[in-house]
């Protein structure tokens, strides 16, 4: 099996870190290579597995290049020990063929924190940038439906001048993987107000009202819980241990509410009967707030991009994946990325930002 | 109109400070009055408004005491401003009959920032709280209905023994606000290993896990925000700031989803039509997810306790608050927080906990 087409963006995927196994990741790969012509994969994993699993799928034929590696981390794996013993891992070998060109950009549905230490190491931050990020997509009332926040558990301190980077990291990708030429930036705060917050807020606030404007985004200031989904930002910037806690609050009540719902049509059998003549309505619904569709947390500020996808992810999750990992890839994410944050410059030590050329 | 009845507990209400004014607070207490006969009322406002809509509620009779104040705290003011120039104010005239021990508890609709400042000048901290704290209800799948989370925004920051001191004040008021006697506590943070998050959570988790068996606790250690609703806790205690942003979250994304569950029962004719069968169970499900029934976040850590309700409240919403406030002042609950705090000792000095009685 080759991979040799030309123009062809291809991503590199790691088969084995997902709790649904290789058949989830390979059937994901045919979904996405069944849409779209122009990519094809180097998928790293136990090559006796793998084969047959992609020999089936006729729609990935001749795009798929198989990595043997012997061996898998583990959910429960500390990142120590991955970095330690890792080498011969399918996610190990998945990084590494970004950090060699091979591809732009890596996809695992592997433990995350592994994920994380071994995109740093074998990766390297990107030049100026101090602290990576974690942004994820939040399913939002604007018109593509998805919101951008980072970061959401990459680190858990972030100094002003890393929120700044954030905002920067995040307008690239509202750019670039959405298509959001102008993006409006938030910082998450207890209150709009100027005054309120940590004084690490009040700088990162004077820190983006400067460099806005080179950096041809909208910063609308402070936001709050409720506007993440809201259609006044597009981007929300905050620290790692605030934005993990706002994802894991946000999922801990859709759950809830999801619950309730189910609940609500089962307690009567008048309301079980009401379910049935609902279904198309409820199924519209479970649609929209499918985390499926907005699978894909991205590692950014390194060099080559990494997507997280779920470690439950399904076919169509992965898929979902794959999607954005391609996206991003074609639109040269990183190289952008890179010029971005270099041109904001490094205002903690001069008190300003150089001005670069704008770049997307 | 006189408030003399034996064992009579006596609230003291704000009655100017809500968006939906003065008639909405008095048709609450209305409610409120039919619902339960040992509840009497002082009332802070206009008393040429008062009057005639306390005169028109027949449950009211002889069960409010009207005091009455010319000014009104605007949702607007800054704290600063209404502790100078205040004093004239319904809002400081609630807050000071409980200061003077005419009531428990007070109960106002109006600003937050304001009620918080003077409720601290005007009642003081107990003796022993560093930080005073705001809880709330939050809607969980425990059989009550119901978690409690604090700090949800009295202060931006917190010590290690400032969250110690959390989780014995939401343990209290847990105990007595809503009846569970070994109340489970979580601290909050982005994994649930005892080696993540930030120093002072880890600290905390020490100070937390050596005080619970004194203090009739359940410790179950770090939760994390997807734990917030659930039955694997009854407490979960943080910062001010990560409560604040966790709360206002929930806020959002159960108004995303209300949204698009409207949506997906109106975006075809026959989604329409299911909706008007499918009525009686999304009335339920409404109901499950109404904030007005969960209306009151709690001031805890002064001398008196201070019910701060929604400013949007309606009549339903402000008896659910009265509701608290009556629960709380009939329990005893803020000499038996103060004995609490008291018993907890003073970690930080002498490394140990003063072991003291246990008290509820």
């Amino acid at each position: 099996m080759t991979n040799s087409a030309p123009n062809r963006i291809i991503i590199s995927v790691d088969a084995m870190g997902g709790d649904r196994g290789p058949a989830a990741v390979v059937a994901g790969l045919a979904l996405s290579a069944d849409k779209n012509p122009d990519i094809g994969f180097i998928l790293h994993g136990d090559q006796s597995t793998l084969e047959p699993l992609v020999t089936r799928e006729p729609n990935l034929e001749g795009r798929v290049e198989i990595r043997h590696t012997e061996e898998v981390v583990t959910m429960d794996a500390k990142p120590s020990f991955v970095m330690r013993n890792g080498k011969d891992t399918s996610m190990w070998s998945a990084v590494d063929a970004v950090r060699d060109h091979e591809a732009d950009v890596a996809v695992s549905c592997g433990n995350t924190g592994a994920l994380m230490l071994l995109s740093m190491v074998r990766l390297r931050k990107l030049p100026g940038v101090n602290r990576p990020a974690i942004a994820c997509l939040w399913p939002s009332r604007n018109p593509g439906g998805f919101n951008i926040m980072l970061d959401v558990g990459a680190d858990i301190r972030a100094e002003d001048t890393d929120l700044l980077q954030y905002a920067m990291m995040g307008a690239s990708y509202a750019r670039n993987g959405l298509g959001i030429a102008r993006p409006r930036i938030g910082l998450l705060n207890v209150g709009t107000e100027e005054h309120k917050g940590h004084p690490v807020l009040k700088s990162a606030h004077e820190l983006i009202t400067g460099a806005a404007e080179n950096a041809n985004i909208e910063f609308v200031g402070f936001v709050e819980g409720v506007d993440i989904p809201s259609d006044r930002v597009d981007v929300i910037v905050t620290d790692g241990f605030t934005g993990n806690v706002a994802l894991k609050t946000a999922e801990g009540t859709a759950d809830l509410m999801a619950g309730f719902i189910r609940q609500s049509f089962t307690e009567t059998f008048m309301a079980k009967l009401t379910a049935l003549v609902a279904k198309a309505s409820l199924g519209r619904l479970k649609v929209r707030m499918d985390p499926r569709r907005a699978n894909g947390g991205v590692f950014l500020g390194l060099n080559g991009t990494v997507v997280k996808s779920h470690g439950g992810a399904d076919a169509v999750a992965i898929s979902s994946a794959v999607k954005l990992a391609f996206t991003l890839s074609q639109s040269g994410f990183n190289q952008k990325l890179a010029a971005r944050v270099a041109s904001s410059g490094t205002p903690r030590q001069d008190g300003t930002s150089t001005k670069g050329e704008q770049q997307e």
